[in-house]
C-alpha cells in the first residue's frame, strides 16, 4: 500500500438512505477516498440480481454537506457493476458493502444483496468485503465501523486471492464485550420460511415471506456460532461451485 | 422410485408463458404430475432474489386446456418456496427448473434466475436440476426433451447427495449431432459488461446493461468448451462458498 489515499467504493443493499451505509461511510472517510454508488431505496434479499431489462439511472444524492454520493435505480450487483464499468474514472482499490442490517451467514448468504455486491467486485478483479451487523435496528455502530477500518485495512495490506472476497459478520455487542475476530466457515444457518396466507381488502388471498432465522452451527469455527459468542466473524468466500466429490458418481450413472 | 407417478414442481425464470417451461411441461408430462407455478413475467439474471417487501400472489393460469399453472409475481426462487412452503399438499419428488432461453454457466449461474430455483429447491431438501438452451430463440426443443426427460428419470432413479443440484446445459444442435453427455465442472465463462450511456427523450442520462459473453475455457470437462462441441454438459453444484485453501494465510494476518 503506498501513501496514496486509496480509492474505495461504498455499496449496500439497504440503500443510500439507510444507516448502515452511512456508518461505514464515516469509517471508510478516516482511510481513504470514498465514492458512493448505492440502491435509490432498500433492496434487501435480491441476490445476484443484476437489471438487463430496465434503464439504470444515477442520481447524484446528498445526505449532509459531506456526504455524497449517487443513488441507482438497480441492485447491488448493478451499483458495482456501473461503477467500474462505466461511471469511474479509476477503478477502486477496493470494494466495501454494508454495513447491513442483520447478519449473513450460512445459506442466507445466497440471499443477500450486500455479500452479492462484495462478489460482483470480486468477479471484477477489486478485493471486496460485505459486512453484516448482527441486528435489524440499532444506531450503535461503534464496533463496527472499528470492525470496518481494521478490516479495510488489512485488505489493503494484504491483498484477497483472485475470486475470494471477505464475509464479515459483526456482532450486536459493545467494543468491550466484543471478543476479538474469528476467522470462520459459512455455517448451516439457515431461513426456516413461514408463508402466511392472508386476505386483503377484496377477497383476495396473498401471502406474505417470513420466518425465523435457524442456527444448528456446533462450533465457533463457523459463523453462526462465533456471531452468538461476540465475536467478529471473517470468512472467506469463493465462488467456484462444482461439487468435485460427486462428479465420480455421476459418472457412473451412464447417461 | 416405485410405479406410482412421481411428483414434479415446474418453475422457470422466463416465465409462465415462455416457450422454454412449455417444452419442459411437455416432457415432464411423459413422467410424472405436473405441477406449475412460475413467474408471472420474465424474471431473468434476478439471481436468488426473494421477495420479502411486497405481497405474493399465485394467480391460476391456462395457457389452453391440458397446461394448467399458476402464475407468481415473484421471482423463481420465491415459486419454489411458496410450492413447497404453503400451496403444495405434499412435497414434490423433483424439481424442475427451465428450460432456460440461454445458457447458464461459468460465473454467469450466479445471476440465474433458473439456476436459483433449483438451487432453492435443493435446499429445502428436493432433488432439483436446472436446464437451460444455448440459444436465445428456437422453436425447436427436441434434443432439450429428450435431455429432460433422460437427466429427470435419472435423478428419480439415483437421488442426489443433500445440497447439491444438477445444472444442465443443453447444445443448440439437432438430436442427431449432438455428442452425447458430458460431466463437467462449473468454467471460467462470464459476462463482459457494456454499459451503454444513453439521453432520453427528456435530456436525462440513463444507462443500459449490456455486453458479450467470454469462454476462456480449454477442456470438455468444463460446461462452456463441452457445450460449444455440441456436448450436454451436466455440473453438480453445491452451495458451501468458503475457500478454504485461504483460511490459513487468513488466520496469519494478525486480526
Amino acid at each position: 500500500m503506498n501513501n496514496k489515499k486509496p480509492r474505495i467504493l461504498l455499496t449496500n443493499d439497504d440503500g443510500i438512505y439507510s444507516k448502515g451505509i452511512y456508518a461505514l461511510w464515516e469509517a471508510m472517510n478516516e482511510i481513504g477516498e470514498v465514492t458512493v454508488l448505492a440502491p435509490n431505496t432498500e433492496k434487501s434479499a435480491v441476490g445476484h440480481a443484476v437489471t438487463i431489462s430496465d434503464p439504470l439511472r444515477i442520481e447524484p444524492c446528498s445526505r449532509h454537506e459531506n456526504f455524497k454520493g449517487y443513488a441507482v435505480n438497480g441492485t447491488p450487483a448493478d451499483c458495482v457493476k456501473i461503477a467500474i464499468g462505466s461511471f469511474l474514472d479509476k477503478v477502486p482499490n477496493i470494494i466495501v458493502s454494508g454495513i447491513n442490517a442483520g447478519s449473513n451467514m450460512g445459506t442466507n448468504i445466497l440471499y443477500s444483496g450486500t455479500v452479492s455486491a462484495a462478489a460482483e467486485g470480486t468477479m471484477l478483479g477489486v478485493p471486496s468485503i460485505a459486512f453484516s451487523l448482527n441486528t435489524f435496528n440499532t444506531d450503535n455502530y461503534e464496533l463496527s465501523k472499528e470492525v470496518a477500518i481494521k478490516m479495510t485495512k488489512s485488505v489493503l495490506d494484504h491483498g484477497l486471492p483472485n475470486g475470494t472476497l471477505l464475509n464479515v459478520n459483526i456482532p450486536k455487542c459493545e467494543i468491550s464485550e466484543c471478543q476479538g475476530y474469528k476467522i470462520t466457515s459459512q455455517g448451516d444457518e439457515y431461513f426456516l420460511d413461514d408463508l402466511q396466507k392472508r386476505e386483503d381488502p377484496r377477497g383476495r388471498i396473498y401471502y406474505w415471506m417470513s420466518g425465523k432465522i435457524v442456527n444448528n452451527d456446533t462450533s465457533n469455527e463457523q459463523d453462526g456460532y462465533a456471531i452468538a459468542n461476540n465475536w467478529v466473524s471473517v470468512t472467506p468466500i469463493q465462488y467456484k461451485l462444482t461439487d468435485h466429490k460427486f462428479i465420480e458418481d455421476l459418472k457412473s450413472w451412464k447417461l
